[in-house]
C-alpha cells in the first residue's frame, strides 16, 4: 500500500490468498467468549476505518459507531438484553426450551469493546439515489459495513458478537442518539476464549448447517 | 484445506494477508461494466458455496439464490430498472438531473449473471433465535451473505454489481418466487471491463467519500 490508502497497482489475488480467505470465511464466528484483555482503541479505528471501504447505496456511508465506554450506559444495555432474552425463552417450550437457556447468546459482560452501529437515515449523503423504490438500501449498506468489520477484526485476531435480542428503542434512549438514527446491530469485540470453525448454534444441537446446493434455483 | 471444507488446524493470518484482505476491500466496487465472457456455473456454484459460509440470526441461512438465466425473465427486469430509473430522474433538477442521467447504474444489458438474492421470511430455521425484537435480522442475514459473495467474487477475479433501482414486487412476479421471499438485491457478476480504487459515484462527481472518523461517536 502507499501512504495514501491506494494501491500503486491492482493486485494478483493469487490461489493462497483465496484459500486463506476462504479460511477466514470459515473460522469467522459470532463470537460470545471475550477474554477481559482491552483492544488498543486504536485498532478499533483502523478496524474502521477498512470498514468505511464497504459499499453504500449511492455511497451515502449511512454507517454511524457508537463506542459504548461508560460502565452504566452498559449496564443499561445488559438488562435490556437480559429482559428481551427472559422473554424469548417463554416462546420454547420442554427441551427446546431447555437447551434455548443453555445458550450462551451474548458477550456483553465479557467484552471490551462494545459498538453499537446506526444507520442514519436522515442522512443527505448521496441525495437518494438508489433508494426511491428500495429505501431499505440505507440499512443494508449498514449492515455490509458491519459483515466488513467482522472480517477485518477476524483477520486481526479481534472477535465480534452481534447481539440482537435487545430492544433497539430503549438501547437509542441510552446511547442518547439522534432520532433519525436507527439501530442496526450491537455488536461485542475483543480477543476470544476459543475458537472453531461450526458455529454456536451447531455445536450446541440448536439449528445446523444446510447444503447450499437446496437454496439455489434457476428461472 | 482438508477435503471436508475445514482448515485441520487454525490458519495464521499474517501481516501479508492483513495487507492483501485490505486490498480486496479498497479495488471491490460496484462493477457495472462487464465483459461478455461467460462465468462457468461451477464457480456461481463455488461462490454459493462460500458465501453460505457467512453468519445468520439463529442459525437461520434464509439466503436463496435465484440464477435468471431465461431472456424473457432477464428483458422484463430490465425493464423494470428503466422504469424505475427515468422516474428516479424526475427527482432532480438542473446539473443534478444532467449528472443522474449521465451517471451508469447498473450492467444488467451486459452482464453474464444475474443472481436475484432473496430473504425466505418464512423458514423455520433457526426457531425464530435471535429476532423476536428485531425481525429484520432475518433480511439483516441475507445482506451479510451478499457482502460476503462480493468479496470472495472479488477475490476469484469476478465483478459484482448491485441494482436496487427496481420495484420488488415485479421482479417477484417475473421470478415467480414463492410469497413468503423478499428480494434483498438484484446482482449481476461477470469480468470487469476496468478496475478502479475510488467508487463510480465519486469519480462521476455524485457523492465523495467521507473520512469515517467523523462517524463515530463515543457514549
Amino acid at each position: 500500500m502507499s501512504d495514501n490508502g491506494t494501491p500503486s497497482s491492482k493486485p494478483d489475488f493469487d490461489a493462497r490468498f483465496q484459500e486463506t480467505l476462504e479460511d477466514l470465511l470459515v473460522w469467522r464466528r459470532d463470537v460470545r467468549r471475550f477474554r477481559p484483555d482491552p483492544v488498543p482503541k486504536e485498532d478499533i479505528k483502523e478496524l474502521l476505518r477498512m470498514t468505511a471501504l464497504s459499499p453504500s447505496v449511492g455511497n451515502a456511508q449511512p454507517w454511524r459507531f457508537v463506542l459504548v465506554n461508560d460502565a452504566k450506559r452498559r449496564k443499561g444495555v445488559i438488562e435490556i438484553f437480559e429482559d428481551a432474552n427472559a422473554d424469548a425463552l417463554k416462546d420454547y417450550d420442554g427441551e427446546r426450551a431447555e437447551t434455548y437457556a443453555s445458550l450462551k447468546l451474548s458477550g456483553l459482560r465479557d467484552a471490551p469493546v462494545h459498538l453499537a452501529v446506526y444507520c442514519d437515515e436522515g442522512t443527505e449523503l448521496g441525495l437518494g439515489l438508489g433508494r426511491r423504490t428500495m429505501p431499505e438500501m440505507l440499512a443494508y449498506s449498514v449492515v455490509g459495513a458491519v459483515t466488513t468489520l467482522w472480517l477485518a477484526a477476524r483477520a486481526h485476531g479481534i472477535g465480534l458478537g452481534w447481539v440482537s435480542i435487545l430492544n433497539p428503542a430503549k438501547v437509542d434512549a441510552i446511547l442518547d442518539v439522534p432520532k433519525d438514527w436507527k439501530l442496526i446491530g450491537y455488536l461485542c469485540l475483543g480477543y476470544p476464549v476459543e475458537e472453531h470453525t461450526d458455529p454456536e448454534l451447531e455445536r450446541h444441537g440448536w439449528q445446523p448447517r444446510v447444503d447450499v446446493s437446496s437454496f439455489i434455483l434457476e428461472r
